[in-house]
């Protein structure tokens, strides 16, 4: 389907024409002060954001978290000063022109900018931070499975409390990502309507013309996924053009719309249509050339614009007001529901009582199984709680789901089913949670393994500050015969030194209660809670959700221990029994359980010392290549290769990490003497 | 287009049926004595199996290695099974029936196993080791890339020694993976003829039927990204119908072609068509109802199915036979080109003296630049060299290609276009290493934040043991106004715990000398040679090709330090600037540079400790969250956020890695008294 012009309303069409104008004017002011940017896409893009502000989307400047707006997400985020001008001339109050001056230069508070080269989810207005390709495309099919979820489950007849749709904008770029295509696949496979994305097709990337990298179909691909396409040929010039695609895709149900607009990049500058626009600098010629003016003061808006912008602005603040009063009807209609959404929307999460109460019945040994009896339990109780899976649902054992799948039969259902899609997963979960921070906690799961396909989606989750609590299982030697390429040795390494996420690895029952009550605790940390496959072999004693969640602390004590050993996961029983054995053959040994180690650093540095004890030796014990361990460790027990296709308990034996492995490799350093105590060493 | 059986050839058509049969028992035998293993997929896809290796594809089972053999990857590794059945029944001499009665559980050489759940490629027979879903397919683009590229290099009229075609089989499941999708939107886009996928639609995966995660049009999408597709609907019963297909397919040239043969998976079995039959275990009865006899002994495989293969096998000993004789025709006619390409196979690299001789010119400042220098240089000088980019060829400063550029019109190009695909860019990297190793020495390029989306490929390469030289700019703060997301402070910690891999971040022409020698020595090791967007602000001084080539190396020496630094990177001059001020204040400092930490750790102890030295106060700075530096280090100076879009200098400021930071975090650390030293800390 083709879409041109509306030639029907002149005026508007005059002053849409000096909307778009006036905003590139804008971008090109901005990046000529900043030297620099990303102006091309922005200046090519303009009629297309001035469609989606002016006529299509649902918004109040003055309220930008008003629960109901349509989102945005700008997937190609290096085109953020547009995001900037559109949210300024729209009267967003943080993008003030002395900030948008700021663009690429801090000088905001003096040392800071709101203007970001990419925009940053910190501010209102941008809904999630978007940089890395493909990213904002995966969010977005996140955003727009929240809002089904919660229009499912709240809206009543008469009641439409949920009617957000997301629109997200991509360039040429997120289109070849793995990831937009996996979170594409998703989103025709579930049906999501409420999504619109506009390609803005200008047919340039960094390094040249598109066609030295690209000869697709992309229209055919979005089509063979489950989506609508439309076109728009004249992007550059008609906002209307693009107002009616939308208006149309709006009419469309059961599939998310693609719609293909044709711009030019750097549009009508001396660089239009290259590579040269992409990221480069525009001259006064440019300037003239695009805007067709030469004497305007820079950084200015005529008033007529804003005041274009001002109705839509007024028709947004109305737009809150009656949904507040339809809120409150609301409230009186169906007070359990309305308690509970408000409940939500205040961020007001209730776990500790659960997390207390939790008996983890006894015939649950495997780590996996334990797991997944909690999380439904949490599930069951907490109603911000949503999941998916990458189809290892069984072999991550989190229980029958058949109830409550999420999809076009039942967009109430709470529990999703990715695909093979690990990577667009985990950026879905990040979408979820930016919908509206506190409403949802997002939960997703495959191997640990498979975290590293996810792992870029992982750490926006934790850039962007969101509560996803990504779930893992099958993370040691125990995964066995799999083999090298599913055994997970230097995985935990990125995720430890990821900030603002919590890796946690929890023993047994006890621990993986304390594993949620760390991750549910923090509404601005990203987490990932990972469990064996199996049980342990041998059970540790002393283990308690409480001391658990403090990331680490004692399991086994001994005041004139010359070792301590400290494990986590499905190796803490191996390093117990260890430890009975060594106090058998003379060397005392005390043991620490550290589930998750950001968390122990934490802790006042007293507990810390006093968790760590006094013993000269002291041994990290892990089926994983040692990195982070060193800062607390005079040595490790770990792996330095890619681990082997063999059984769980071979491999423990192989490499030395069941308890007689480690027996030997404590009694050798112990009698190595103290010139091995110089440098933190890995013991074979 | 649609292949259905061939009614032609009824003796054929018997055989063949016995012959799959025969496949089929013996993968049901190995399963069902390992207890478990992926028999289903094994089961649907035999047909597929006998086809190529009966009638499609060029091999010699006594010579499996023959360079000139057509490649075949196992994309969906799980069905390993298969590949070691049809490996033995071809005669293959690894995988002996004894071989085989240890799948899944180690026996051969008591505690080793040829036979892993998944494909290892140590073994004559596998191409590549697979499992992670979609890499297979990715591989399978590099192999055809790498054969394409050697055809058009080396033959000659007359001469076609390169004629290998690249046969892949996938499941459901890879062709969900956003790699695959890349790596296919590659090959679509290079019009790889030489590549046929063979897609094993069973339309069941681990969680349960298909329909529950795709619903997609597979072969539209395909198409749409410039793949020929076609259908075969009897893949369970006719194995001339894929022939068929496959011999079409052989006919089609400028596109790849997807062949979508609709299977069952457990095919005959009581579980056939269901998820139980992916991993699960199979009865008495299934053996019955699957291959149709009972008192059949186990592991055995009828001498009429020897015989049916040993005939390819004859035909493979001479297809070698004549291809030799070609090569030595080749070897009197094109004596230059004879001898590159024998040099090539015999894995022979002559770099040393190159690596001494080249003179970076002093104009050349910025770490990217002179790297794109000497890269070039190398790629002039060592035919082996292949390298392609994800779009930030012009940022990685890597220069002009356009005369080399690989595809269509010029296969003999060194330099690929891999689009914005970084995930597939690796994995394809890793393709055309394996092609035949030795052969060539791939490198890939993008900025350091982005090997986070290519990391589950780079992992792969280094599990295979792969020389791939991986090569990445704008790895610090230096990116500057890009941001946090774009700034990799976490990834080093990835990389330098992976096993079998090189993380290099040299700091200026002399290190990146070194680094280039690092990687290049190493013929079975993986590398990342990470270097800065910019020049260093304060010139390190002493730098050496040959001491980096020991991975670190002292600097500034100072017998009676009370500090010793150790940086790298773009950071090294602030270290090294800092130090000379600490001298001037009374803090003797000396100064170590590192650029790979675990070359570093394969010297000799003596060298470590030399190098280290004996001041109390160890630190390291470098922009990123310290892990494995506090294996050396009693402190650190580096990262604990992501970052911040600002200038790079702004930046080196605002968190403390500039000269004043070092500087003053030092001073405060000394200050601070013994006590400190108790345990690593970041400096703040």
């Amino acid at each position: 389907m083709t879409i041109t012009r509306d030639k029907q309303s002149p005026t508007a069409t005059l002053l849409d024409d000096i909307a778009v104008r006036e905003v590139r004017k804008l971008v090109l002011d901005c990046c000529r002060q900043h030297g620099g940017g990303h102006g091309g896409s922005a200046i090519g893009m303009a009629p297309l954001t001035v469609a989606l502000w002016k006529y299509v989307m649902r918004y109040n400047p003055s309220s930008p978290n008003w629960f109901d707006r349509d989102r945005f997400v700008l997937s190609n985020g290096h085109a953020a000063i547009l995001l900037y001008v559109m949210l300024h001339v729209t009267g967003h109050s943080t993008f003030t022109m002395e900030n948008l001056k700021g663009y690429g230069s801090p000088k905001w508070k003096g040392y800071e900018t709101s203007c970001f080269a990419h925009p940053e989810i910190e501010f209102d207005g941008v809904e999630i931070t978007t940089g890395p390709l493909g990213q904002g495309i995966a969010n977005s099919v996140g955003m727009a499975i929240a809002s089904k979820q919660l229009a499912a489950t709240y809206n009543k007849p008469g009641f439409p409390l949920i009617r957000s749709k997301v629109y997200c904008t991509t360039g040429d770029g997120c289109l070849m990502e793995g990831v937009a295509i996996e979170a594409m696949a998703v989103a025709g496979h579930l049906g999501l309507d409420n999504l619109i994305v506009l390609y803005d097709n200008n047919a340039v990337t960094c390094d040249g013309p598109l066609e030295w990298i690209v000869s697709e179909d992309v229209n055919a691909k979005a089509r063979a996924m489950g989506w609508r396409t439309i076109d728009v040929f004249d992007g550059d010039t008609s906002v209307s053009s693009i107002v009616n695609a939308i208006n149309l895709a709006k009419t469309y149900t059961g599939k998310p719309t693609l719609i293909n607009i044709r711009t030019t990049i750097g549009y009508n500058t001396t660089k239009a249509g290259t590579a040269a626009a992409h990221h480069g600098t525009f001259s006064d010629v440019d300037l003239v050339s695009c805007v067709g003016e030469e004497s305007r003061p820079t950084h200015y808006v005529i008033p007529e614009v804003y005041e274009y912008f001002a109705q839509t602005g007024e028709k947004g603040a109305s737009l809150e007001q009656e949904w507040n009063a339809t809120l409150q009807s609301y409230g009186c209609k169906y007070s359990i529901e309305y308690k509970e959404l408000m409940s939500r929307l205040g961020g007001k999460l209730e776990y500790e009582d659960i997390i207390s109460d939790i008996q983890v019945p006894v015939n649950l040994t495997a780590a996996r199984e334990i797991n997944g009896f909690v999380y439904n339990q949490l599930l069951k109780c907490i109603p911000q709680m949503f999941i998916g899976g990458a189809d290892l649902w069984g072999a991550n054992k989190l229980g029958s789901a058949d109830h409550s799948i999420f999809g076009p039969d039942n967009f109430a259902g709470r529990v999703a089913r990715y695909g093979i899609r690990e990577h667009a997963m985990a950026a879905i979960s990040n979408g979820i949670a930016a919908y509206q921070p506190g409403v949802f906690i997002p939960s997703d799961a495959t191997f640990l393994m498979f975290y590293l396909y996810a792992a870029p989606g992982v750490r926006m989750g934790a850039l962007n500050e969101l509560q996803v609590i990504h779930v893992a299982t099958h993370d040691s030697l125990q995964e066995g015969q799999n083999g090298p390429t599913h055994q997970p040795v230097e995985v935990d390494s990125l995720y430890r030194a990821m900030p603002n996420f919590q890796f946690i690895r929890p023993s047994d029952a006890e621990e993986i209660l304390g594993a949620w009550s760390i991750a549910l605790r923090e509404p601005k940390k990203s987490s990932l809670i990972s469990v064996a496959r199996d049980a342990q072999v041998h059970r540790p004693y002393n283990t308690c959700r409480k001391k658990a969640a403090k990331g680490g602390y004692v399991v086994k004590e001994n005041d004139n221990a010359a070792v301590t050993l400290i494990s986590c996961g499905s190796e803490l029983g191996y390093a117990f029994k260890a430890a009975t054995i060594l106090d058998s053959e003379g060397i005392p040994t005390r043991v620490v359980s550290m589930p998750c180690i950001s968390v122990f650093e934490l802790q006042s540095v007293e507990y810390q010392v006093e968790v760590l004890g006094t013993a000269k030796r002291i041994i990290s014990v892990e089926p994983y290549v040692p990195t982070v361990w060193s800062r607390f460790c005079t040595a490790s027990i770990g792996m330095k290769s890619f681990g082997y296709s063999a059984s769980g308990p071979s491999n423990f034996d192989r490499f030395g990490i069941d308890e007689k492995g480690i027996v030997r490799k404590v009694t050798t350093y112990v009698q190595s003497g103290e010139e091995m105590l110089k440098r933190w060493m890995l013991l074979e």
